[in-house]
């Protein structure tokens, strides 16, 4: 077996669920991940837990989707049982082909989601990760070779936590007492949020394996400026390109993009909410170098911002702000690596990626080509 | 997708569990057999029920026994959730190699199957049913190349299975009111038994796909004289051959196998009631022609009866009757299509293969080679 599964494995067991004696663990994933799966499972056997594997295939659940009428779709008991049984759950992304579900009616993908919505309820309640191993099916979608793919998950995956958590951490130090950020970006991003009274969150891959990032929510009606988002992004099976937003009081009030516009259009028609902003993410993860068009990764690209329109998460928002609500949680990405900068209550924190509490970090340096810009 | 392996789950679905609207079905099996979970999968959807796949690998399987401490081992809580959410069970039998489990500590296997029991007990008491695909793994344990064991296992199963049941109970019709078997081949094999009480149960596929035997249980006393199961069988993964018993009074007197003698004295001594019989069989699937060490295949091959040591099976025991009890069942066959007969309180009813209810039987033909034998 690939050493790297077995340092996956214990990443998992050991930091993101931490498994112990008497646990009911639940791993759910495709055969392909047979290798990380049986690596888990030993881990678990070995801390006297319990541990029962549903691995599922697409080619089955899209068989499923296909047959059934979108009216008998209804909540799986035995789905809930499981989980409810359970104190861990593990769930791996995995495929060999991510498009068998492709011709599915989008209208049953829905109803699906919608009829088991309390079994992602419950397990979210537990002790849970998602992770991703890297098959074959993966890779093609990162356009990658599936061993370039693996050393990228891997490197992404496989590393020291601990520290993770602790560098991250003098991010969160600058971000909690704040009042206002502002991102900068070339000449096309100028952009301006509260986030008051709102709590940064230091994701150090606990419940996303890979985490790596940083992230609060804007105050919803406090958002202001004009943001590019360099960075393709997936919705409704589509990629949507160069998404381009202004902003005024919270709203977005004029929107492009150079692919898939009318998509873009939809997904802001689809509530009050997913026309403001529910998230403000800084990526710290520098092993995740490429984009890969997977957002477990994407989001937490190193040098990059992520903001998201629509739903903010609990957990991010203070007790007296108010907490951005929509169907629609849709991630946007920001290269930050250069003529960038993220300032807080007017103080320079970031600059072309480089953090003030990292070395390198120019706090005064300015950027020729944004000296001439004209304030907005 | 081969056209036999939709065939196979409209039989499982339609016939052996009779899946209904809103029914909660799990189907369980090793991935290799994803073909037939997403045929039976969509069936199930088309009928509006749900469905839960729980694939599990050997490989899996094994990592965690490997690691487990047999003082950890305990029920597993999630497992038994789901079976008892369920209202029907579909366990698929495939690997791609049956040895994955080969060295686990015997203790260990027995401790989790002990531990596991009430899953078991509650899923036998639902619909459900046991059946096999034809995997690589088992094509070689079958000794047969993965296209001929393909069709073995196909020929098997996919049958009128309606028309089984009506063709089987004119052997039930005979066996119900009768009081002594008698099964007599070559010049080995002559043995005595009641079955007076006992019902003959039809297995006509609905829990053991393939089925096709008729089977009931001696009266555990009242079996005499000496039997020679000709077909090898496996007992704590070793072939046992050429198994010789000789019986009084219901009681195991004498016993020899040519290969592995050790391993039947050891099944002997178990208990008590591992001595004794606790099932007749009488084999009728006759696209079963060859032996396969599988006992799901192996004891309905036409012409053939099977009896077992150990324990008998609740519902082929009369109330005023004594049910022998053990932790044994052990399946032995008798090759009964040349120089054979069975005897149903003194008249013939099976020789060489062909029943009296059917072409080519032949009630008072004697062959050459019983002529001369003396009575034992």
């Amino acid at each position: 077996m690939d050493p790297r599964i077995e340092d996956h494995a214990e990443v998992i067991v050991d930091h993101s669920v931490d498994v112990r004696p008497d646990d009911e663990v639940i791993v759910s994933g495709h055969p392909v991940a047979e290798d990380l799966v049986a690596a888990i499972v030993r881990l678990c056997g070995k801390r006297g837990a319990n541990v029962t594997t549903t691995l599922r295939t697409s080619q089955v659940s899209a068989a499923y989707k296909r047959a059934i009428d979108v009216d008998d779709i209804s909540l799986s008991e035995v789905s809930l049982a499981m989980v409810e049984a359970a104190d861990v759950y593990i769930g791996i992304s995995a495929d060999t082909n991510t498009h068998e579900s492709g011709d599915i009616d989008p209208d049953k993908n829905a109803a699906m989601a919608q009829a088991n919505k309390p079994i992602q309820e419950t397990y979210l309640n537990k002790r849970w990760v998602g992770t991703q191993y890297p098959a074959p099916g993966n890779a093609q979608d990162a356009e990658m070779s599936t061993a370039t793919y693996e050393s990228f998950v891997w490197d992404a995956i496989n590393k020291d936590w601990a520290a993770v958590r602790e560098h991250q951490q003098q991010l969160v130090d600058l971000l909690d007492p704040a009042k206002e950020v502002r991102i900068v970006s070339g000449d096309t991003t100028d952009i301006r949020m509260s986030i008051a009274g709102n709590p940064a969150q230091n994701d150090y891959a606990e419940r996303n394996l890979p985490g790596g990032e940083v992230f609060t929510a804007p105050v919803p009606n406090s958002v202001n400026g004009e943001v590019v988002f360099d960075k393709p992004l997936m919705a409704q099976g589509r990629e949507i390109q160069d998404v381009r937003l202004r902003f005024e009081g919270g709203e977005v009030i004029e929107h492009a993009a150079a692919k898939n516009e009318d998509v873009l259009a939809a997904v802001l028609d689809t509530d009050a909410g997913a026309r403001r902003l529910g998230e403000l993410g800084i990526g710290m993860n520098r092993d995740i170098d490429q984009f890969s068009y997977n957002m477990l990764f994407d989001e937490k690209m190193g040098d990059t911002v992520h903001m998201a329109l629509g739903r903010a998460y609990e957990d991010t928002v203070g007790e007296d702000n108010e907490q951005n609500e929509s169907a629609v949680h849709m991630d946007m990405i920001v290269d930050m690596s250069d003529q960038s900068r993220i300032e807080v209550d007017g103080e320079v924190i970031q600059r072309d990626g480089r953090f003030q509490f990292e070395a390198g970090f120019e706090a005064d340096w300015r950027s020729p080509s944004l000296s001439g810009r004209s304030p907005r």
